[in-house]
């Protein structure tokens, strides 16, 4: 059960996390966390001082395994990895591993993460912006027909979501025969169905919807394994995270513990299919706000590239703005101050993020609207 | 205080962890963390739901700082970083960071880890062994006159604590002039004072004596930076590290926090003199019952050569070791079984052991003797 939370209300003083991420996680999931924070099972220690060759942690991180593949259909054909160094080190790790000497890789550059990882892959080698959204403030997602592909990429890479100019693919594109689609899915992971078939590479920092930070899941479609190079630095191959199933050396066990219980939590509230249903109905209710204002709130992302996630608008002025953010953090709404790089006002509603802090989102919108508008 | 803990015994069924790491934590810092799992000081969120770049995170990332530099006597030369990827992740860093194209490094081959990081050099550019310890079944170090030194090397590098093979260095070998020292201290680092100044880099996973795995610290010193070459992937350059103090991307925030905690508990226990002490005290009980027991018990590490973090051990046969482990586990006395590559017994020490459970494993051992030698 989700607390009313108020600061003050809720029997912990917890607020409504909006931030970006890290962010919200399952009021359930912590409670159980700490339950068994000195001593895990019948082990007679904590997670955070177990061996990671031990039975309980491979247990642990069989069970994450097996429930994310249950959870989103990944079939035998794709290996499943829990790496560090959060999408920031896929975005070196991808070309390194998956984009042949020589060649070029096609991306997507639809905001700020997009762009990061075009910058990263064309500093170790050849990178070709497929289509760009910059001249657009980062405000839209391509049409099917407006993208130049390459037919001779080595990859076509998107970003899922990107988190600060709040914009969400709602379908995916197709690349040209023969070339894989990859794509950094950190910041909607997990929160709606989505057809793993269509990708090669799929990669999450787990800090948004699935955990706390520190761990990274990657999907991989085992035939792209043919492709790393000999002679990459040992945590820097996808090879090695295969063939030691993750367990090279030691992974940030009680990180992956925690995202395991985030799993276990979403398998027993029935899914992704409910997931997707929950978040879009949250998002429905602010979104809602924002068209029903006159103006006075102004979404940054087109209707159609609208992102269920991260949801990003502006007030009439900076001032206001201001104000917004500070009012609604005395009231316990807190982290809805935009990113720094773009300003404005950011709500994100990932899966833990309670329906009834949406619906206060909403009111304490329209009120301070009605009084400051 | 820490809790008389064979299962069941303790208030919370704990045992004594003899686990290599991740390893046994501080009962008071579990404790700490447990009562703050759901709202951190007055934030209204778990550390696991908090923004990177809030006030309170950013108090959790200097508190942890200073804590640091204060108990190892840190000073402004030096940068302090906090990374991901582990000692494996730095065996790749710290020769792209510091070797330049072309020039080769030394490497003291000391044991398991020793040979790994000497590898990961050789596999990434020019490595020399300026001993190495394998002949002797990596049961000893090398005396100052032993070393093959190269005047002209990038780097030497060395393991002050060899986790598998029970080997610790007791005073640290002086490199050629302009040859800047490299340590790996993963295993006993925080554990007894060092000082820092003999060293250019240090780095150590934090999940023997430091916090829960899956944060690395780096302690570089900053005139290093001018060796780090343009292009290397952003994660991977400690000029990244350095100009963003460990925030270019999203930190493993919560696992920072708790190595905050055991920082503090440091500090507050005295520091790293008494917690040397503390540790050579614990070291001495076993030890001493492995060289009073007529041979029965035989150590795998040269006397001057002993570490106080990881004391490994053979029985007469690999039946008694087996029996030893299974005995003792079911006394509560668990994770003695020493690594799969080596086999005999291996009793992990570190500072959060507490002296009560090396009193058990002392009389423990003289128990399994008596009914079994």
């Amino acid at each position: 059960m989700l607390t009313k939370s108020l600061p003050g209300a809720g029997p912990q003083g917890r607020v409504y996390n909006f931030n970006a991420g890290p962010g919200v996680l399952p009021v359930t999931v912590l409670e159980k966390v700490q339950a068994e924070l000195l001593n895990y099972g019948s082990t007679g220690m904590s997670v955070m001082e177990m061996s990671h060759r031990s039975a309980a942690f491979e247990g642990i991180l069989s069970n994450a395994d097996a429930d994310l593949r249950a959870l989103l259909g990944i079939s035998a054909d794709y290996a499943v990895g829990f790496l560090q160094g959060g999408a920031t080190l896929q975005f070196a790790m991808a070309p390194m591993n998956l984009r042949p000497a020589g060649a070029s890789a096609d991306y997507i550059v639809s905001g700020t993460w997009g762009s990061a990882a075009y910058k990263e892959a064309g500093k170790l080698g050849l990178a070709r912006a497929a289509w760009s959204g910059k001249a657009g403030s980062f405000s839209s997602l391509p049409a099917a027909g407006e993208l130049d592909l390459d037919p001779q990429a080595a990859y076509l890479h998107l970003t899922t979501n990107e988190t600060i100019h709040g914009l969400e693919w709602q379908s995916f594109p197709t690349p040209p025969a023969g070339v894989p689609l990859l794509a950094d899915m950190s910041s909607d992971f997990v929160s709606r169905p989505v057809d793993i078939n269509q990708f090669a590479l799929i990669y999450a920092g787990a800090q948004k919807n699935l955990g706390p930070a520190g761990v990274t899941v990657v999907i991989l479609r085992r035939d792209l394994l043919e492709r790393v190079p000999a002679n990459l630095p040992l945590m820097l191959d996808y090879k090695v995270m295969v063939e030691h199933n993750s367990l090279y050396n030691t992974p940030p066990a009680f990180t992956l513990y925690v995202v395991g219980q985030v799993l276990s939590w979403l398998r027993g509230l029935g899914g992704l299919s409910v997931m997707a249903q929950r978040n879009q109905a949250k998002a429905a209710v602010v979104y809602q706000t924002i068209d029903q204002s006159g103006g006075f709130y102004r979404g940054h992302a087109a209707p159609a590239a609208r992102s269920r996630m991260n949801l990003t608008f502006r007030l009439p002025t900076e001032d206001l703005e201001r104000a917004f953010a500070k009012q609604a953090e005395a009231e316990g709404l807190v982290g809805l101050k935009g990113h720094r790089s773009v300003g404005g006002l950011r709500a994100s509603l990932y899966n833990a993020f309670p329906p009834e802090g949406a619906a206060a989102l909403g009111e304490f919108m329209r009120e301070f609207q009605r009084t400051q508008g």
